[in-house]
């Protein structure tokens, strides 16, 4: 059947309101009670709409959740750069800690981090839209402060990146230890210590 | 009704049989594939015998899983200590970057951990059990360290564990970076400079 620029509009309402109500609804439900029925209800489709696009939950929470930071339009990321390191670190880190501690934020994280965890196509897939150009723009800030001579000339940029966030997964994921801004700072001063 | 010795025997033999089919499927299957039905094949029960004494798929993996760590005859966990704390460091970061590379190994840590991610009270038990004990193991050996003199007196001992472990994890679940010898050292080296 030929599609009309009608029936290419209408595919692509359904599109973006499947898209959205996975959205919503992963903030609202825990996540293994999430099915494609509820989705399908929530935008007003059928459930064979859904899996004419997508093959699983995974997948279509992946695309609602990974699209907006996928976009080009968002151009590359950056991390601030003020020429202070340790102050453009804790801001940073000081955000992510916030976010982590939020349970309306990190719902979308446990979404995601429970399909990385089980299925490795969506690994991969998450690796390289959302876990390589993240951490190759944090790469790059630390760079630019090892030009500025504020950072060992030897220093692993990749390991000292997995020092700075790796602790606050470790605290996140079983809600272990504080999550706040004494440890950002904490976080950032002692890894600077490490690398200066 | 009243238990007989033999129905008390017939239970201990099912609850037996069930963790460890629950043991050997999470080796064999990926885990959002596991279901109670599988387990009840393999250990030849009804489904409701399962659910007799577990309420999902997520307790009865973590007690198939959890209760050997927490049996009372492995005493408390201890990390070697020959009084080189950066040998010993390596030596326990070695092992366990290696068994995070081995799928085999990995695969019971994927199913706690999807559990950790999506239930609180999975959760909780975790950190009690598991999370808990095993950290304080960390901080005891690096607390013997500090007192020898090898750490500076005010470091933040559990931070260090933090920094240790974290970016195992970091690399570790979306599958991103080497999970090698020349990893775990160093990552024992950098933690060790920020902290001597």
């Amino acid at each position: 059947m030929a599609r009309t620029p009608d029936s290419t509009r209408r595919s692509e309402r359904s599109r973006s309101a499947i898209l959205t109500a996975t959205r919503e609804l992963v903030g609202e439900t825990a996540y293994a009670k999430l099915t494609i029925e509820a989705i399908a209800a929530r935008a007003g489709v059928g459930k064979q709409t859904i899996y004419r696009w997508w093959p699983s939950k995974g997948a279509v929470v992946f695309d609602a959740l990974l699209a907006p930071s996928a976009s080009p339009e968002d151009g590359l990321i950056e991390l601030p750069d003020t020429g202070d390191i340790a102050a453009d670190l804790k801001t940073v880190l000081r955000a992510t800690v916030a976010e982590f501690a939020d349970p309306a934020f990190s719902a979308p994280i446990r979404a995601v981090l429970t399909e990385v965890i089980n299925d490795p196509d969506l690994a991969a897939l998450y690796r390289e839209k959302l876990n390589a150009p993240i951490h190759a723009a944090k790469v790059r800030r630390l760079a630019s402060a090892q030009l500025a001579g504020q950072l060992r000339a030897d220093a692993d940029l990749d390991l000292m990146v997995d020092l700075l966030y790796g602790p606050i997964t470790q605290r996140w994921l079983p809600g272990a230890g504080p999550l706040d801004e004494a440890f950002a700072d904490a976080l950032v001063d002692t890894v600077l210590r490490a690398f200066t």
